[in-house]
């Protein structure tokens, strides 16, 4: 049973509970592909033909609990003082999106009607875990490659996880966004939208609905964000005729990503709002002041201590040329793709 | 030349500049052997023999400016908005600590006597370093081994940087340690002091001015913190006769932690009070609200993304049963060393 403690000299929360699972073996038998359903536990939801029964071949996208959880959903939710710290039990939601029946095939490499697909069930995955008063937040993210920490590097997946609380590196977003708000009564993240799509040299990619940028203070080299255009707090009420929109976004720039890198490690987070309703009245976010987003963190190299202790991170790409060559240009010339520079 | 950029949705400062040296290939001549002094810059200072002449053998302890620095302390400090950014000269110090003329010799397997020597050079330098106005805060860090991010894995050194910002982790700390402060009139560090000293589980080492702790929320497995009894914001006002017992605590804990992994990776950082002259009269810490300490984390595994991108970490050893181990203890039976448990 594991169990959260927050450190008092950050309000950090740390999960104490069973090690990770052992990369898998690749000769192993693979839980996650198609006619292996009975090795995951039994399946949260799935698309698929009309006709198919659950925990059955067919389904084109599968959901599925974590048989490791870092967190499990069966136990209460308890809170208490400890001596002077604070503690809460480890209630929470671990899933698993399958994201393909086939092996060994990568998001990138998939179509963009699966991909859309995929984005949907996150959608649905979150909209459904709101609804469960004891998570606080639900994030939801993907490892790609060793590198970025993936245990089953083999066949594509990501994870969304229900927590009882708001993780910290979220928090941090939330606060900073909120304070920008009530400072300029504007969303930090529209201010931002704006500035780059004037400026034009750290985008990489411009649709009706979405932009993909590199951030101004990129972390990681190549690492670059995915924002709606329209202002909205909150991932999972995207209007579902936009996930074909977003997915050819996302295909187009991880192609480019494995144009600059072969085989590219990476990270995609979706930060989106915490559970409103969960702490009604309370402090969190209000939806105006903040812009839910997607961020994608390539893993050259493994992260130092130095980043982790300091928080200061080293970069040697600067982001105007990330984004001239996420947009398909080459290290020194430009392509033409990017608007006028400032 | 380098510069800053800050993430303006988390605060976050990101060095962007040139690439980190490529990890030293084994057969390459040390620059760090006594003998090959003429392979650094010149030295900033060294202790020795009072006879000795700079950039020559004989010295115990080394100190060298970073041949290929992440920051330059040859320009002046500019701060300037960048669209809507903020952007800061890469001004700063780099230097290397050599900690022993010997190659191939761990911090952990040096006298006594050599590592308070070290721990003094860090004090030395420190204090001169705040002298310069352009230094918002001082950094020292040590990283040992591959998985922790040395780039020269054999031969023994630490690294202090002068920074023109303070670091987010470390504002982090100052932050929730000032509302502590703020609230209640103790520090938090005190705090958990007096609970830890009471509690004892989590104890690893007591000694006359110095305690070494497993934190409560420890990140990584193994993680311990080491912290003057005596409240204190500023590591380099440490009574130079106290280097002994703090070098005497070091050792024994770092010879605990290779019992328990062999050839551990660690990174060990000391947090200690930023450069209060510097920013008189704007937000600082205050002598009251802060307290030095030195964060040992190991490195078992590499940081994976989700710890990055959530902020939330998953450790599988609870302190208590770390502490135990650090102590000398099993996994399983106690080693006797422990205060009674509360």
């Amino acid at each position: 049973m594991s169990v959260l403690r927050r450190d008092p000299t950050t309000n950090r929360w740390v999960i104490f509970g069973d090690p990770p699972p052992a990369a898998r073996t690749p000769g192993d038998a693979c839980p996650f592909c198609t006619g292996h359903e009975s090795m995951t536990p039994p399946e949260i939801v799935a698309w698929g033909p009309p006709q198919r029964r659950p925990d059955a071949p067919g389904w084109q996208v599968r959901v599925v609990p974590n048989a490791r959880p870092l967190l499990r959903i069966e136990s209460a939710l308890e809170r208490h003082a400890d001596l002077i710290y604070d503690t809460t039990s480890g209630t929470g939601a671990h899933e698993i999106v399958i994201e393909t029946p086939e092996h060994q095939r990568s998001l990138a490499a998939l179509p963009k009607a699966q991909v859309a697909l995929v984005l949907k069930a996150w959608a649905e995955r979150i909209r459904d875990l709101k609804k469960d008063p004891r998570f606080r937040s639900i994030f939801v993210f993907k490892n790609q490659g060793a590198l970025a920490g993936a245990w089953m590097p083999d066949h594509s997946h990501s994870q969304v996880m229900g927590l009882p609380v708001t993780p910290k590196a979220l928090q941090e977003i939330l606060a900073v966004a909120r304070a920008h708000y009530r400072d300029k009564e504007r969303c930090v993240f529209c201010d931002i939208l704006r500035e780059e799509l004037e400026y034009g040299q750290r985008l990489v990619q411009v649709t009706e609905h979405f932009v993909a940028l590199a951030p101004y203070a990129s972390r990681y080299p190549y690492e670059y964000w995915i924002l709606p255009r329209e202002h909205s707090a909150d991932y999972e009420t995207t209007e579902p005729a936009l996930f074909d929109d977003l997915a050819g976004v996302l295909l187009a720039s991880l192609g480019r990503l494995e144009d600059i890198l072969p085989e590219p490690a990476y990270n995609l987070f979706l930060y989106s709002s915490p559970n409103r309703d969960a702490r009604k009245g309370y402090w969190t976010t209000l939806a105006q002041d903040f812009h839910w987003h997607i961020a994608i963190m390539p893993r050259l190299v493994q992260t130092a201590g130095f980043e982790v202790g300091s928080g200061l991170y080293a970069n040697p790409v600067l982001p105007e040329d990330a984004a001239r060559m996420l947009r398909g240009g080459t290290p020194s010339g430009d392509d033409g793709a990017g608007a006028p520079s400032g």
